[in-house]
């Protein structure tokens, strides 16, 4: 019998660290809303995003003539057309384009992730699509959750334990972290709803104020395309 | 209607920094095995705890004369003749002794937590008892897990899930971050059988293999006792 493949659930960049060396797969997760929006951005055709982690480098691409979002705080930051809403991404005229993205979270474990063999970017968007391609890969996974501010999350650590759930009941992986154990009950629980079950949620409750309930809803309504963007010498293209 | 207070719950030590400023009373738990241990000996009669954070200063104490406990990776550290196995502090001969511990993961967290206006000390051998004197308090609170090595661990943050679901479940307390509310799901899903939910934890998988069975089962079931010891000048006392 061919040994098991490891799947783990790491919930913030910040505890990467204990992981980092153990993996040959990151998949780098940001519900709310960077990766939803790095998954609708490839589905509609866009041909790279550039991730970077400041506002500073957004500018300088953004002054070369790049297309620049720049997201803090859940808000476009002043100066930028746009932010991390996977509506914006949908604009015909991004097709084929390379994009320049800053978000609070996102970037920041794509960037924590960079030297890993393999990084990837999921969301519930992609979700099917990143599990049977990670099973046929045979292969060390480490579900990195982007958190808020190097916190815990729900709806991150929701759709790691999504990933895990449908790993593990391939037989082909196992988990041994209490974190990994978490995520999946945490997952099972929210299974039949991913809405009412984080309605509570700190985050959700900060882009309801903003008024982003449809991002929300779109964000946390999984398969809707099979994209899988992988991170190729510092920029996302599609696999 | 009298303002309702806020209950939290913080997964690791490091993560204590977020919490630091917002709240009166802080919980310490670390259930495999310090906090445990530190209440069982308090039902035994130790007169006082004093907990240091490196073996070194344990090792000053006991030149001194004093009784003095070490544990590091869950077994006892050499030159010492006791760890963090409860049983260890029912020995009759330790009533009404002060006693020195330094421990893995507890005595770090209680370190981190100690300029809080309160400080206590929480397992599930105590559960009962320290909700109910926390709701006279009127005061927000914040329960802080040890976890192990600054990860999240799944018996720390279920008994705390258990406190706030105690508190909330009373209609004077209220949570607001993702930590709280997946420990207070995560409880939820553990209540039938404490033992049963955590078999797959990590950490008591690494007791197990240290033949700890019976410290896990004694520190997984919930008011053994109704002592609440609390930090006062550096030393664990009886409330």
């Amino acid at each position: 019998m061919e040994k098991r493949k490891r799947v783990e659930v790491c919930f913030t960049p910040g505890g990467y660290e204990y992981f980092k060396n153990d993996f040959d797969i990151v998949i780098v997760i940001d519900v709310l809303r960077a990766t939803s929006a790095i998954c609708a951005a490839f589905e509609n055709g866009v041909n790279s995003i550039i991730p970077v982690p400041t506002i500073e480098e957004a500018k300088e691409y953004q002054k070369k003539g790049y297309l620049a979002g720049a997201e803090r705080k859940g808000q476009i930051v002043e100066g930028f057309d746009f932010g991390n809403s996977p509506f914006s991404y949908m604009n015909p005229e991004f097709r084929g384009k390379d994009i320049v993205l800053t978000t609070t979270n996102g970037t920041k474990s794509l960037d924590v992730a960079k030297d890993a063999e393999t990084v990837l970017v999921a969301s519930f968007l992609n979700l099917d699509a990143i599990c049977e391609w990670i099973i046929k890969q045979n292969k060390d996974v480490v579900c990195l959750c982007s958190g808020w501010q190097d916190n815990f999350n729900l709806e991150d650590t929701i759709c790691a334990g999504a990933i895990s759930d449908y790993l593990i009941n391939t037989g082909k992986f196992y988990s041994t972290e209490d974190s990994s154990i978490a995520a999946k009950y945490l997952f099972q629980s929210a299974k039949k709803s991913h809405l009412g079950f984080i309605k509570s949620s700190s985050h959700r409750r900060r882009l309801k104020n903003l008024n982003l309930n449809k991002d929300v809803h779109y964000c946390l309504t999984p398969n809707q395309t099979k994209v899988i963007p992988i991170l190729k010498n510092g920029k996302l293209v599609k696999l």
